[in-house]
């Protein structure tokens, strides 16, 4: 799974039914350091987590984003299944929630 | 999902049965600056949105590209899903679907 | 789905039996360019189209590949769907077979 | 598959049902030369071995994470299957357990 | 799939009980070229086809790497499903099997 910020939203009127009541977030991968390049661009994922913008989430890709009972039937490749409280790297923390 | 132009079409009078009712669009990843230098290139998806040349599309990849009652039995890991109307980065509108 | 050029042939005797019926094609990914470095290296995929060498062909991926009723039982990750007739970029023809 | 490093963890509350009873660990890809430029990010897996942190590990990606009988009710997609003794690059050892 | 060339090996005592009839080799993306900058590195495959040290195989990846009557209850995304004799492209023969 990917560590990622929730960064922004899409809408769209015309898509296929499997997807309706889902909530389509922008998400970037996330990096420890917030450069200007970032090398991957963001991505849409469907929200199981009720994450927040600025918010980090785990996001999961493949048949594993419907592998979930909410989502079995959606048509996705990526979904929100965790918000992430705390990340640590050996002695560091990374990331915690504020 | 990744977020794609459509920019193109493919034809194919030689193909396996399953792909034969779907139209097959060329997509470019969404770039927010089209600059020249696209580094990934385009690639093929089937429609299921009734999407046109020159609209941003949310594009699945994967076995989720087969999970729509639509597209279950072709053989297909790109499926253009939504048309979509606007991408919200922030506060920032990086996409209106004019 | 991936725009290939079939550019040569994979022989192999000690093979796992599901792939025994199957031609075995090496295909370079399409760029309009064929500058001197192409990036992606050749992957191989099975031939379910009746494919020829110098052709352009949609290759499809991961499960999708097996998604068809000749190759459901095969282990394979790549196969070669649909001979490609014209790519069209916009108004441009990318490519035209001859 | 692929070798990783055990680097840290990853600390959720709110989470999908379906990764309660796993332990989320960020697995760095693993390189013989450990320079300073990890050119991929750590990921986050679910640990099916009892890994631990500075442990080289096996990492599964895909459905695969799925295909044990402890994970497969968990929407990830990737779990970590091993915890490695020795590495063996033709004579060369590339690496071994202390 | 992928050309590669079987490099090493990997040994683990505690792995998931899918894994235990398998021999998990190294392997090397093959290049025909093969200059000192490898730019993806190694990964793990399980060894479907009796596979040697410096022999060219094919590697399936994903769920296909489980498609194989041996392989289906193993957890792995990556199978040797061949020994490769030749790899031809066009009239040049990129390798042959000594």
């Amino acid at each position: 799974m990917e560590l990622g910020r929730v960064v922004g939203t899409v809408v769209s009127t015309i898509k296929t039914a499997g997807l309706n009541s889902f909530k389509l977030l922008l998400v970037s991968p996330f990096a420890e350091d917030q450069g200007p390049a970032m090398e991957k661009p963001p991505f849409v994922a469907i929200d199981l987590a009720g994450a927040g913008e600025g918010e980090i989430v785990l996001v999961t890709s493949g048949s594993a984003a419907r592998a979930t009972p909410g989502s079995e039937g959606a048509p996705t490749d990526a979904a929100i299944v965790a918000v992430v409280d705390t990340v640590r790297l050996g002695e560091r923390t990374l990331y915690a929630k504020s």
